[in-house]
């Protein structure tokens, strides 16, 4: 196990840590206290002078959140644009692009459920067809068949979950790049889970375009996410909307947008959140993502051995690397009872349903499972008892 | 001037009114303290419990502001969708309606600069022509000549800024939809300043579909907003983006929308702002829309009234019926040296520029304009200061 991590402290720093034991990361993880401070001390200065001139004054701390995000994952500050969640930012861009009939968007088949709804969604208004890539024999999206079904020149996107919400899988993000790059096709990678669990550079996953969120392994506050968009590619999209934030009314019958990636934001923004977001990444930086990365996936491969070692226990994690994420079945117990059980006992996990993952439970036999996401503040003593509580389930 | 608001009361439930005069309204409110308690404990108890985990605990509460935002506005709690504010709001329907080249889009004068972008960007992508209505003698929308435009049967959608950005001016909303209606014309209204200002009724204004956000006149945070959908008008529309929250991915090639409004939000929200939003509604409910608009309509009055009595000073306010919003320049000083004069006083005022109504400031004249914008918790004595402020600028 890493220790470069200083568990106790950030435990103390947590104050959710003290009277729970949290495994609903992938969900909404626990914020560090000053990321708390950090938004309740810019509401109360918002209330004493003003939203607007709040904004004003704190120019410098606003811009920081994009510098930091930036470094988080090898951008450039002038390539980030902030949005109220991770999805929003996806269908900036996703929702910009204009089909043809015939067009292809190649995807995963543990692609997320909110992606595959705006793939139907679009295949409606603009008869563009979705297809799922396969696995290959260790679960992971097939790169073998990505790059046949790139060869036929229909293809218009690769859009790809790196991390599925229902389990521990790591799609090979960099490998799919490499492809997308390689037939000159965009490459749209949803990081929702894996920015702030593993260490990202946009440079190597080659994508034009990356989302994030700020709630789940990033600890900042709910209703933020952000975009990154290459600079090269800058152009090669439009943003699916446009307001007076994104671009500049310039005569009565022209606007130019943003020349770098805010041309994706909307003006108005919960400012508290932003720097709540930037607070969270700079906790992030400062521990620094190798040691977070390393932590979180080795928290995850004992939570996984601690369950596969149930009787009765089925673990479903797919792929050849997996991270924090643990998706189980306990037999005779069905997902939502064993979460119930466990939140009585003061463990918070979640349950993945077929719902959000309509091309990979239910193609396994799954309808749900239970799904007990881990972060570098979890112990291994909790790990231990989440152990012997599900043993108890039986 | 309208005595049943108890302005002492509401001023020392106001942290930001002890030490500045805000008149700056029309852009961001200061909130009542019980709107940040009730977002900061909200937010400490995400810390404490985990962000998925208060969301179902909290349930009812969140459903509140659902309620409480159907009460505002005389909507059923079906018939409102959240939104992070109300750009994004309004963005949801117009973005998601499909025009044809030679449809047609009626709008006015004064409309929003970031509307005013979104009918150019689908002019690009659609062909839709977008005719702005010129005004009246008073300086409102020209209803003959709406209802002449209205008659040609290329037009496919009303929309109009209710009270701009830039001005007193309060649109004839009712008397449009009315004329939309006989046309059997979609009316969507954008309310954003409106909403918390005046005592709106949606039956009354005829509209199918209303925008409005939380931190202007409603005193609530930033990043909120809120969309109305008429309920028989809900097929008539369809949101410009989806997800799963705003439907189930049911098969893996079917989704549904959700029966109600909320087909037009996101899955994931800032829930602290949301309890927020309901708790700010929940205040102005408490006092009364008409006792509210009854006090903003006299201050924005006296202000006027104030600033016009003054040499040199030219009010810029158009149209039969105005609000609390004034609009003024002051001979041989900049607007920008006038807010910042009246900053160095403890005075917050804005400026509105052309680039925020390229159709309406530009064909006055003006290419810039103070705007000082007043709210209930506004007093005689600090318009009496601010009138004095401007006396001695020139």
């Amino acid at each position: 196990m890493d220790n470069r991590i200083d568990v106790e402290r950030v435990r103390d720093e947590t104050p959710g840590c003290r009277d729970l034991v949290h495994l609903n990361n992938a969900g909404c993880s626990l914020p560090p206290r000053g990321v708390v401070d950090t938004m309740t001390d810019y509401l109360r200065n918002e209330a004493s002078l003003g939203g607007y001139e709040v904004q004003r004054d704190r120019s410098e701390q606003i811009a920081a959140t994009y510098t930091s995000l930036a470094s988080l994952i090898g951008a450039r500050p002038s390539e980030i644009a902030l949005a109220d969640n991770a999805t929003r930012a996806w269908d900036m861009v996703f929702y910009g692009m204009r089909f043809m009939p015939g067009d292809r968007i190649l995807t995963c088949q543990a692609e997320y459920g909110s992606n595959a709804i705006a793939y139907l969604q679009q295949a409606k208004r603009f008869g563009v067809e979705t297809t799922a890539i396969g696995n290959d024999p260790s679960g992971q999206i097939d790169l073998a068949q990505l790059e046949r079904e790139l060869g036929d020149g229909r293809v218009k996107l690769v859009s790809m979950t790196h991390i599925p919400t229902q389990g521990g899988l790591i799609n090979p993000a960099a490998a799919v790049g490499a492809l997308a790059e390689s037939a000159g096709v965009p490459f749209l990678l949803d990081a929702c889970q894996s920015v702030g669990q593993l260490n990202l550079d946009v440079r190597e996953l080659r994508c034009d375009v990356l989302t994030g969120t700020g709630r789940k392994y990033l600890r900042g506050p709910r209703g933020t996410g952000f975009l990154y968009v290459r600079e090269d590619a800058m152009d090669a999209f439009e943003p699916a909307v446009l307001d007076n934030g994104s671009a500049v009314w310039t005569s009565p019958t022209a606007y130019e947008m943003n020349p770098d990636a805010r041309r994706y934001e909307t003006w108005e923004k919960n400012y508290a959140a932003v720097v709540g977001l930037g607070a969270a990444v700079d906790y992030a930086l400062a521990l620094g993502m190798d040691a977070i990365e390393t932590r979180v996936l080795a928290l995850g491969d004992l939570l996984r051995r601690t369950l596969a070692d149930i009787e009765g226990v089925r673990v479903h994690d797919l792929g050849q690397s997996r991270c924090g994420i643990v998706s189980f079945t306990v037999e005779g117990v069905a997902p939502d009872d064993v979460r119930c059980a466990l939140a009585d006992n003061g463990v918070n996990v979640s349950v993945s349903k077929s719902t959000s993952s309509q091309w990979d439970l239910p193609s396994r036999g799954l309808t749900s499972v239970v799904r007990a996401s881990v972060h570098y503040y979890n112990t291994e003593s909790e790990i231990e008892y989440v152990g012997s509580l599900v043993d108890g389930l039986r």
